[in-house]
């Protein structure tokens, strides 16, 4: 036995795929597999399988969901005035988190690099344009795409691209994050943050 | 949607209650298996699934094996005579990295710990005593625990279980590591170090 037996050695080659997980944390998850009991077992199995069947993108607006359209787009509740584009399903949930918007999102599923070789027609953008002429109620358009220079040139591209329909399109604020510390924000930050000084 | 879709919010439940997966980790591991090709996400359902299904323990020295008995005590090459005393299937495989010891194994699952209630018959150390009985060739037993306070009360007391018997009972060496440095060493090791001297 140089190595462990087979069905081992499978569970802790496939943990050792997983993004972040080493050789050692491969190892360490694969025994606790096999101190679990059997019920428990076949629960983590199924979730994986469950999720991966029962999981699809919404085909109004891109997010995860297991009901097409998605529990946000067909909420008579949401407002149908106002979408808010997002990078991903993540950010959705970040979103929805501070309880203030109420409008609906269209989800990217990544943003505009011409570095790794991700152009306009790489992401969920299409859609977006699609949805806004089958939607003429929506008034604004909130890109709430990552302040970084992939999420920047996204959103520029979008705003140039509904400039011609006569939607507001609109930006996230940038600044200095609440609780954070003027000494140590970026330059960048800080400038964002000068320019978008309100009255109090 | 405050939360997640189910199937989503169930698989990033699942990977949480794995060791050292915490909330955002479980999180990055759901989605990454939701970008995965449905036979990859098969893949990885099964080899939990059949590791648990088609791994035991050895009835004989107690190591995890997918045949009973395992490959090293079914293997006529290994010798009889001397039994390697571990506390886990993965000492089995460190000793066997270093290709030098060719006997056999004995598995105890753990140690004995008082401050956690884990006594003598807690572990896999009875089978050891009906082992020895059963294979009366045996000459020498290596205690190779950890070098740790439950490791050496746990070899301390299967030595003085065995004395009776008159096989031999010996304990593997605690010293300086190699490439180790004195200057740092802790005292008792340096200690063990000085007691286990050897001629050169």
């Amino acid at each position: 036995m140089r190595q462990y037996p087979k069905p081992l050695n499978r569970l802790i080659n496939e943990f050792s795929k997983l993004p972040g997980i080493g050789g050692k944390t491969a190892q360490r998850l694969a025994f606790h597999v096999l101190s679990l009991s059997t019920p428990e077992v076949e629960s983590l199995a199924n979730a994986i399988r469950d999720a991966k069947q029962n999981l699809r993108y919404c085909s109004v607006c891109g997010n995860l969901t297991d009901q097409d359209p998605c529990s946000i787009c067909s909420d008579p509740q949401r407002d149908p005035k106002v979408i808010c584009v997002v990078e991903s399903p993540q950010d959705v949930l970040a979103m929805e988190r501070i309880r203030e918007f109420n409008g609906r999102y269209h989800v990217l599923h990544g943003t505009i690099s011409p570095v790794e070789g991700i152009g306009p027609g790489d992401i969920n953008l299409k859609s977006l344009i699609v949805r806004l002429q089958k939607e003429p109620e929506v008034e604004e358009v909130i890109i709430a795409t990552n302040p970084n220079i992939e999420g920047e040139a996204t959103a520029m591209y979008i705003s140039r691209l509904l400039k011609p329909s006569g939607i507001r399109v609109t930006r996230i604020a940038h600044g200095i994050p609440v609780g954070g510390d003027l000494e140590y924000a970026d330059e960048v930050t800080l400038l964002k943050a000068m320019e978008g000084r309100r009255e109090i």
